[in-house]
């Protein structure tokens, strides 16, 4: 059973849900949608990204032999419901985001429309393909922002939670803006530019850390990025000046260790007097958007970050504030008010307005069947109908491109990366009429 | 491509330095080992997991036609580089923790030794594969140990990063003593008990929260978890005593959002009130160690705790400061000096002394060929020689059961919470000695 691909990969009380529903005969369409509840700490906006994972996942999930095997022999059903999830599939209609498009807390980011237990049952693994990649693209546009034009790279495939993390976390970061990724099988998969320097190890294998640098530079003549902090940063600088008299030329050296800026500044000299102008400064070494931004401001001489670590797990907070929410029953609106959970009630569509200047003023959240104010654009669109995808998945760089639009036409106290002002959702009145009505429906209010 | 299995789920530069190593014959053995730089915040220890998935990887990574092709076509790589590809496996000796034991910073819990290419090729998804349990076992165990005998089950899938992260997230919790796991392919694979209750969406599916639960406990009248928090906490708890009165008894109600110790005191005294003295009160919703150790010792009654998101990403720090390092290469010691990167160099092993009562008193760490000290055990073990495991992958109750014994053995003070005290790692003059010799054969002292 492939885990990126079985639709066992879910939670026990989806299927023990399902059984009912199928049972109750409960299998009128139902509208859920997955939206945010906050936004990340420091974060003015999202990236939604994941959509192209979740459709090939919707159309192509089915209980194989394995999985009906295990549940039979697992006692916890039926049989009758074993059967019927023999010729399951996923027959709904899908609306989304396109990835790549900025978005606030509250506005769906995908909404499934189709048979009660269909829509159900989809819940914990588009909530698991959507909210990591979206959490990824969100935090690597805020570096793209930070390092104004310089260069940036993915490195941190090492300490992604897992293989699949690994991979999408390349996919997020690219197209957010990242300009490549060192993750090969993300080159191979995706078509995301790879690129790479040398380890540590390499220098340590060698004798003599010059021995080792040689070795690299006749090997790859032309693009030799070199490691210099394995001892000591300004004599391996100061070797990479040596060589380059020699006629062996680094295109870039990288520091990992100590402080970069200081590091830089000092490199930067020793490069420059040996007459390397040309050679590039790249630095890594748990760098995230602040500490990017700190150096771009203080004119440190870097010419390119490979950010690891704390993108890739998107360690300041490593998940989504997110929900998958019944919002619709029967055509009928449907809400939970637990406490600092709520939500709004009904299938939606929200526009966005801009300004003279083409920069978003605010978003207008509300029923997908409302009159659309005139200045506004629908954000939604239809993506998948009767479990089939309605076009081809998106070449990434479309949707690299989205994303540099998207977020060039935020308002710059969108963009702060420090205490940002998210742009303003207002509510429509129908949707508040809509809440309404689902307090009444489910009988909130009488009781 | 599949990438928990491909080579090419790795970093560029590993492929660029092996090019070169291959180029130049540097195929002597090399030792590399992984290990902690620091424990991760208000820990003091680690739990060892994730070594049967690595020792399988190992065992079976291959350059397929696909991926060959892809290489060829890139055009990074000679030809005669991708021929060696074709044939390569992994075949060399690994030592390691066994899954389930308590280690400390500087201690290897994987230790390689290969012909240099292959111990540098497989760096990047050893590391991608031991650093994410061993950090979600960690926060797990501690979790287990705040719990007081409570239980404690993994609900985290959704918010875990990609399909791999999230069976590895129920694996790792459960070794590290949770009781069950929501995610239902984790019970497939791992065999790992599997349990759930339902979701709030079901409750809106009906019209009232009243017809909700009756159904449910109609289809599961014996093990029928409700969900009391939808409209509001109290007057679910009602419905549960009311609807206990017509014959149709909970066996337990989730409490899933507000103030989970103030509405468990309340609806504990409902419940008893109304005779369901026997109804289990189980807790869920953001979730950690403190939190459960906060209830705990605030007499909450609280019967069982769901952890999700917190442990399953790791929130408190989504990363482990580890490093996957040359030790030696040709028989000889190597290390590198970066500025709060250095590390002991040498083939290592560690030893694990006790005192009276049988608890930990220390660890000395070592190299692989000093004579063990007479009372300390050493903790690495040789599993797999010319790339074949030496075993068959151990029982998950077997590496439960280690788990326990291991931290049931450390000091009290190591397992405090909040501001622990590790145990203290002693190197030996062995060790002191060969990181000089490390400094010595690369010249680092004459610069």
């Amino acid at each position: 059973m492939d885990p990126m691909r079985s639709p066992l990969l879910t939670d026990l009380y989806q299927l023990t849900m399902l059984e009912s529903y199928y049972e109750r005969g409960m299998v009128a369409p139902a509208t859920f949608e997955l939206y945010a509840r906050k936004l990340p700490p420091h974060c003015g906006y999202l990236v939604a990204a994941g959509l192209a994972q979740a459709l090939e996942w919707l159309e192509h999930a089915r209980f194989g032999p394995d999985e009906l095997e295990w549940l039979e022999q697992s006692g916890l059903f039926k049989p009758a419901f074993l059967d019927r999830l023999a010729d399951w599939r996923f027959t709904g209609e899908v609306h989304a985001l396109p990835e790549g498009t900025a978005v606030f807390p509250d506005e769906p980011i995908i909404q499934v429309t189709a048979p009660l237990p269909e829509a159900q049952l989809v819940e914990s693994r588009l909530m698991n393909l959507l909210q990591f990649q979206t959490l990824v693209a969100t935090r690597a546009a805020r570096v793209v922002d930070a390092a104004q034009g310089r260069r940036v790279v993915d490195f941190g495939m090492r300490r992604a939670h897992g293989a699949e993390a690994a991979m999408f976390a390349a996919r997020a970061s690219y197209l957010a803006g990242f300009d490549a990724t060192a993750t090969v099988l993300a080159g191979a998969e995706y078509g995301i530019p790879v690129t790479g320097t040398m380890a540590h190890s390499y220098i340590l294998a060698f004798a003599e850390e010059m021995e080792a640098f040689k070795a690299f530079l006749e090997a790859h003549p032309d693009k030799a990025v070199l490691l210099i902090d394995t001892y000591d940063t300004e004599a391996g600088a100061d070797k990479v000046v040596a060589l380059a008299q020699q006629g062996l030329k680094a295109s870039a050296v990288r520091l990992d260790s100590g402080d970069l800026a200081d590091h830089a500044h000092r490199v930067r000299r020793i490069l420059d007097q040996g007459g390397l102008q040309e050679t590039l400064i790249l630095a890594s070494g748990d760098l995230d958007e602040y500490a990017v931004a700190a150096m771009v401001a203080a004119g440190v001489p870097i010419d390119g970050f490979g950010l690891g670590t704390r993108i890739d797990t998107a360690a300041e907070q490593p998940f989504l504030e997110c929900a998958y929410k019944l919002m619709a029953y029967e055509e009928l609106p449907r809400r939970k008010r637990s406490e600092g959970k709520g939500h709004w009630a009904g299938r939606k569509q929200f526009w966005r307005s801009h300004d003279a200047q083409g920069r978003v003023s605010g978003d207008r959240l509300g029923l997908a069947d409302e009159q659309p104010a005139p200045d506004g654009q629908p954000m939604l669109e239809r993506v998948m109908l009767d479990g089939r995808p309605l076009q081809a998945p998106e070449h990434l760089d479309t949707i690299r491109e989205r994303t540099r639009k998207s977020i060039q036409a935020l308002p710059a106290l969108c963009r702060d990366l420090h205490d940002p002002t998210p742009v303003p959702v207002t509510p429509t009145r129908a949707l508040k009429a809509a809440a309404r009505e689902a307090d009444r429906i489910t009988g909130y209010c009488s009781e």
